[in-house]
């Protein structure tokens, strides 16, 4: 791991702007732009909702046609429900930004993140994309970090250098996230800019098998996004490329989706109003589906992340979870350790003694393991507690809403 | 609808005791019986959940084998993943109250409800059996209602009369739920008796479909309980019988769901620290799974029930859900209503004041109904906000746990 975010690697300029779509006092940066030097093969994956924002489907049918160079992203507001308007937008900020910079509009993948239902605010934006796509150098990065966040407390940069056939490459990433996080899906917004040159299908199965075990494996409160993107490019600026049967392939694999589950791992840690970060492990199942099931049934329930926010190491709510969310479940079987101590064991309790349990789970960070006893599969989810304060943050948007109709965009 | 609860029918008695179980303080009532002075036919549903409670595998049992004549309740402990051990008390519990009312020990229902996981106190049971079952009176119904109730802020009754073939007969019921309430199950515990003769087959049928459409359409958090029982006998002292085909078949099946109905609102409106109580409606859907699947869906989602407890009337909230929780959800055909003001339509905003919305969701109760304009199938869930209090309210069960210990039944 090295310092530095989404431009770590080579041939990657950024520059980012406040433009008053987050906060209408312009004081906190919300535009961002990335942009590779050189060609690149582009991989990604989107959300699963059926409620798609307009900018997903924008980005999802220009990386269908080719590779993408150029990714404009905001915060602030999702471009999600905004109708035949938001499409038309999305395509506009795409093929202003290909001008500026040479590509076709095809090129230019487009994310959006913030508030759902209001047109974008494209007065703010317009008028600025000259300026966005003027100014870009390699030391932008943080600044794009910067422009994605929302309700996240801190921007989430993860990079690594690694050597490939005798030469140091690199893979850098920013990321977004903290509400509205649930698996089943490719999570949130993380782009990942590698100069390694990759061929597009390897680079595409590589990023689908990463995603399934970070992004699509953490939750904070069930609740999956309209405008879920993973994007990846990788440019060849090291000079340097790998296919798989190389011999450095599994050493490069590895490293993309290190990069990966360390940002999921960051949205979680960063989830909004959170107080713990729990990893519930569930094994022995049957099959993977069942593992995953459960797993996501424990993480998801309110009632034992309401519990784990309390310190409480309430074992009898975790198995309750457990029992609706298996379908071949058998009760008597299942045993449970909580922060590596054995809480119940053929579905009842233990001798562990509660206090002792307690004291494990006043920790910050602990695992739920799970034994299924039935099998030889296992799934791990990434996940949070619930807090009072999640729910009192989450109470009200108006303030979106207000400022949009200042600008004229709702009623 | 008349005064009167689970013994507003005739030949029913009850009685209730404090036993200490719910406190040690023994100052609440937390065990009860009912008792049929005639023969009954019965039926039940109990909870889909895999982990289940001692107490509703025993009265499952009984009930397979024929009718019931008692039912015993109690709350303050679950008698659930109690192993081996939970299900040889629950049986004593049956034995013990059959033999001082001159019953088979199939012939007495058991039903727990409290905390999962620690072992029944029958130290504190045992010894008030005898007492409970000779202190039996018509006039203790009250007393039922009050001893099963947990977390519930108010006892929950409902008692009709209605005319059957010329005669006065009567349906009277009681129900504990207040929170761990989804639906895909018979929830929580509801205990109805009528004087009503019913043919057990007709029963049978008849509480399946009520059941369906109400107590397995509500939920307040998602959770699913291990001790979800609904019994319901039918003991003729009426001197009166019905079968489908009879002119007055409909005016008693309407009646007994309407009891399951009022019983289900109740729970929902007396959910854990809840400020709100909302009815999701989803028409226009291809099946009535989809309608099903999307109404729970926008009913579970976190954020949609935190910007209820906001008074935030966010429809961008609500088709995020409806995204994915629907299979076959086309966005751009989804129209949504808040209180009865057109909110969304083709997946778009409206001309629709917000302050409008935002004045109409401060109510108490408001309708969330969501056209997918996909079919002509419908399915409507209760439910309730989530509040920062809930959160707060299901922290810790430690008192539980702490007095279990101070009774020797844990570590």
């Amino acid at each position: 791991m090295i310092d530095g975010g989404v431009t770590a690697a080579s041939g990657y300029v950024a520059n980012a702007l406040s433009c008053g779509i987050k906060k209408p006092e312009a004081t906190r940066l919300d535009l961002a732009l990335i942009y590779s030097e050189l060609p690149t093969t582009s991989a990604g994956t989107f959300t699963t909702n059926r409620v798609r924002a307009a900018c997903v489907r924008v980005s999802e049918s220009h990386l269908r046609r080719g590779n993408i160079r150029a990714i404009i992203a905001n915060s602030g507001n999702a471009n999600a429900c905004t109708g035949a308007a938001g499409v038309a937008v999305a395509r506009k900020e795409c093929a202003v930004v290909a001008k500026h910079l040479g590509l076709k509009a095809a090129e230019v993948a487009v994310c959006s993140t913030g508030v759902i239902g209001l047109p974008m605010p494209m007065m703010r934006i317009e008028p600025r994309l000259p300026e966005l796509c003027a100014d870009l150098s390699a030391d932008k990065g943080h600044n794009v970090a910067s422009a994605i966040i929302t309700s996240d407390t801190r921007e989430k940069e993860v990079a690594v250098e690694l050597t490939i056939k005798g030469k140091k490459v690199r893979i850098g990433s920013c990321c977004k996230g903290a509400g509205m996080i649930s698996p089943c899906m490719a999570t949130m917004i993380c782009l990942i800019c590698t100069d390694v040159a990759v061929a597009r299908e390897d680079l595409d199965a590589l990023v689908h098998e990463g995603v399934e075990k970070s992004f699509n494996s953490i939750t904070i409160d069930g609740d999956m996004s309209t405008n879920d993107t993973c994007l990846v490019m990788a440019n060849g600026a090291a000079g340097v490329s790998v296919a798989p049967g190389d011999a450095d392939w599994e050493k490069f694999a590895a490293a993309l989706k290190f990069v990966m589950l360390e940002q999921a791992k960051h949205i979680v840690q960063d989830g909004e109003r959170v107080t713990k970060f729990v990893t519930v492990r569930v094994v022995g199942a049957p099959t993977h589906a069942e593992a995953k099931r459960v797993a996501e049934g424990v993480a998801k329930s309110n009632l034992v992340k309401s519990s784990w926010n309390g310190g409480d190491p309430n074992w009898g709510r975790i198995i309750h979870a457990v029992g609706y969310s298996g379908r071949r479940v058998r009760e008597e079987k299942v045993d449970i350790d909580i922060a590596g101590l054995p809480a119940c064991r053929g579905g009842a309790q233990t001798t562990t003694k509660s206090d002792d349990l307690r004291e494990r789970v006043q920790a910050r960070e602990f695992e739920i393991l799970i034994n299924l006893n039935m099998g030889a599969e296992e799934h791990t989810v990434y996940t949070t507690d619930l807090s009072p304060e999640y729910v009192d943050f989450n109470r009200s948007e108006y303030a979106y809403w207000n400022q949009a109709k200042q600008d004229g965009l709702t009623h």
